[in-house]
């Protein structure tokens, strides 16, 4: 019994001691990154001078350039390039829209084009306008209402939800799918009211999906303000017509690039860590938000394990993954290469929620590692970073769900987040220096925290 | 036994249909905050056609009609206002500044006078410099090396701090003692580097005071770009010269308000509490984040007990407090009040902390009441409101403390806060409709809950 104890009080204390250590650890994470500056001036140069990297683009291109010649002069063990087949789609001319109405003139209104939606020809479309809030209305009024007509989806996002990520995900059909579903119904465009929290003149745009069995209609997003002055005139003037113009176009597909940088684990060299974000954006902004941050938190991920020493004992990847936005190949071929090669991937995380104050990390997998991943949360309470949650991932690392990878994602505050996202609105300067590196830093402890003690 | 676990029982699934009930009114609260804009709007207004309402200025004057009449339409029980003799420091004309090198020739910089410091006279103050890290170095190097000279306080808030208003308070005597301690070495004027999160151009001010044993010398706060600008330079050329002009001025105290309005309590409607912010605000900005927000957001209280139909038990007060910024007279004048008139303050709560994302409330007070209040955190979790902490209050409540009174603050994110607090970005712009509205509901929520169970 009292080498029991004796052993007993020996193994507390040396827990206690390694979590004291770790504790210290984790303030060197943040004390390092809420005193550099590097990652958000990377980003600003990512935002200002490679605005418009839409999939497929030129900018795109360079942005893939610029952070490859960024990751090659932080001397990691290994910067490489991925190839990948990308869809391209061009905006062309800035969009035009207006209302004509009778009883009130002609009133200008901000729309922008969805992503991979077709243009209305050089002539645009003018037409009369239902006003719809839902596909079970749609249903409903049928085809006798709808022929020859815009339909315009004006659902918002629900402001009572919280979790404002749900009440994007409960109206995102709207964007996605309203134009391949009115088309049925002999619709001849779409107009989506721009899924945002904010009331402003920004559009907001987003991926598209046609059906290949429907024929295609031009589709746009209007900014809150203008679909609640659609809105307004169409109670007074059912009869008003809506135009817009749009000169987008659907291209061939181009090859572009996923980009990595590496650290090499000490010990298991080929268990590997993925820790990324996405390097395409809307060129409506800057891809500030969505998803600068997560490029550049990924980059700062590595660039704090070098600044403090730290040998990771697993490989350590900074992705940018291509084409999140339009039709997800990045991640694809990303988690098909690893197949081909018989990677191991141990652990990913995606940082694709914006840079608002981090409020936690979702998690998924198996559930002995969630377990024990989701019990880290004490060493970042002190951080205010105390929502450690199951259910985590991003649309580019989920493809390595196949391997039994623990899928993670960092949840910065969302309450601001729809306000920027995809709209002219998501630049550098919404994104706080403070806000960014305490992501950063909470990101890299708990990469570190997970590959020290093999969670 | 048997009737023991029967009462438990019915006791227990009592409890259980309170709690539930409760849950429901508070999700209520955060409904009704959520899809409400008027209180934005008073934001807006208060903001934009009252920007300059420092104390004793005509635009805090005007603020107190302004809010006194929004009131009024609200049809409350009672709306008045208090009598507060308040000091008179006005701003005059732009500040300018520059640094003069023979080296680097000539370098505007941003400044702004300190709060109720006086003026350099027209010609302005041209000087030698010595830059201080701190008083402890002041002491060190002496008289002999200040004598004649501007003394620049250049210690910055530590980034490393979580706690920004902990950083804030490590170097807030630099601000507003600065002067009165360099004076005594003979310095001939102060200049201090901003107490801000942010690298910019903004200065921010804020108050400082004189001793009066010690000949006052002019004061300003200079933006943390033009500090660094200032630093570099002074390492090449020690002996460049700073000037600056400021024409500032301390009239005659004037009288002006404090504006309250309430609800009567149906049960006790003598006992009062106290839901306040400050309607003074320096004039460098437009005092949206300090304090438009507390003051709206006590309003918006109000109006969301009516709204939901809630008869409180006791008496809540919405209180605009005025001259929180140079002399806290409204505070005073307000718990003196309340001696004189012999009222019960059962409990108090100061927004006075911008309206970031709401994370919590703190309290204090008798140690029974403190955490039966504390306990009330389940209820805002789902909301993301989690941090309960003993400690809080605020300056205009904090004479409260002689009867007892349980105080409380609203505790808001603060990693952006500082970034605004006092300085030219401190506009209507940068205040979140949701987030705004998250501190409204959460603290609707908090008194409501507070009253109804008598904590």
């Amino acid at each position: 019994m009292k080498l029991k104890l004796l052993l007993f009080v020996l193994i507390a204390s040396r827990l206690t001691t390694y979590a004291q250590y770790d504790k210290g650890m984790i303030k060197q994470f943040f004390d390092a990154a809420l005193t550099d500056r590097t990652a958000y001036e990377n980003l600003r140069v990512l935002c200002k001078e490679h605005k418009g990297r839409i999939t497929g683009s030129p900018e795109a291109e360079k942005a893939v350039e610029y952070t490859y010649n960024l990751m090659k002069e932080m001397e990691l063990d290994n910067v490489f390039k991925q190839s990948v087949q990308v869809p391209r789609w061009v905006r062309g001319e800035t969009e035009r829209a207006h209302i004509n109405s009778s009883k009130y003139g002609q009133t200008e209104v901000p729309v922008t084009a969805l992503g991979t939606s077709i243009g209305t020809g050089n002539e645009g479309l003018l037409a009369s306008v239902i006003e719809l809030r839902s596909f079970a209305e749609m249903e409903k009024v049928g085809e006798a209402s709808i022929k020859g007509k815009i339909v315009f989806f004006n659902e918002p996002m629900d402001p009572t939800l919280i979790n404002t990520f749900a009440a994007y995900g409960a109206v995102g059909a709207y964007r996605t799918t309203g134009a391949a579903r009115a088309a049925k119904y002999g619709a001849v465009g779409v107009v989506v009211r721009s899924l945002t929290t904010a009331l402003d003149d920004y559009p907001h745009t987003g991926v598209m999906h046609y059906d290949q069995e429907v024929k295609k209609i031009p589709a746009v997003a209007i900014s809150t303000n203008g679909a609640d002055i659609l809105h307004k005139l169409l109670q007074d003037d059912p009869e008003l017509k809506f135009y817009f113009r749009t000169t987008c176009q659907n291209l061939p597909d181009v090859v572009s690039h996923n980009v990595i940088g590496e650290l090499r684990g000490s010990e298991y060299p080929d268990e590997i860590i993925t820790v990324g974000g996405h390097l395409d954006a809307w060129e409506t902004g800057e891809g500030a938000h969505d998803d600068g941050v997560g490029c550049m938190q990924s980059i700062e991920v590595l660039r704090l394990f070098k600044q403090l020493g730290i040998h990771p004992k697993r490989t350590i990847r900074a992705v940018m993954f291509m084409d999140e936005e339009i039709a997800q190949s990045g991640g694809k071929v990303y988690a098909n290469e690893a197949d081909e090669k018989g990677e191991q991937h141990y652990f990913a995380l995606e940082a694709d929620r914006g840079a608002l104050v981090p409020r936690g990390f979702g998690v998924s997998g198996p559930e002995e590692r969630v377990e024990n991943i989701l019990a880290l949360k004490k060493y970042f309470e002190p951080y205010g970073i105390s929502e450690f949650k199951r259910g985590g991932g991003g649309v580019d690392i989920s493809p390595l769900q196949r391997f039994g990878t623990p899928l993670s994602s960092c949840i910065p505050d969302d309450q601001r987040y729809f306000d920027f996202h995809h709209s002219g609105s998501d630049t550098f300067e919404q994104v706080n220096f403070r806000e960014f590196q305490m992501g950063s830093a909470a990101i890299a402890s708990f990469i570190y925290l997970i590959d020290k003690y093999d969670l």
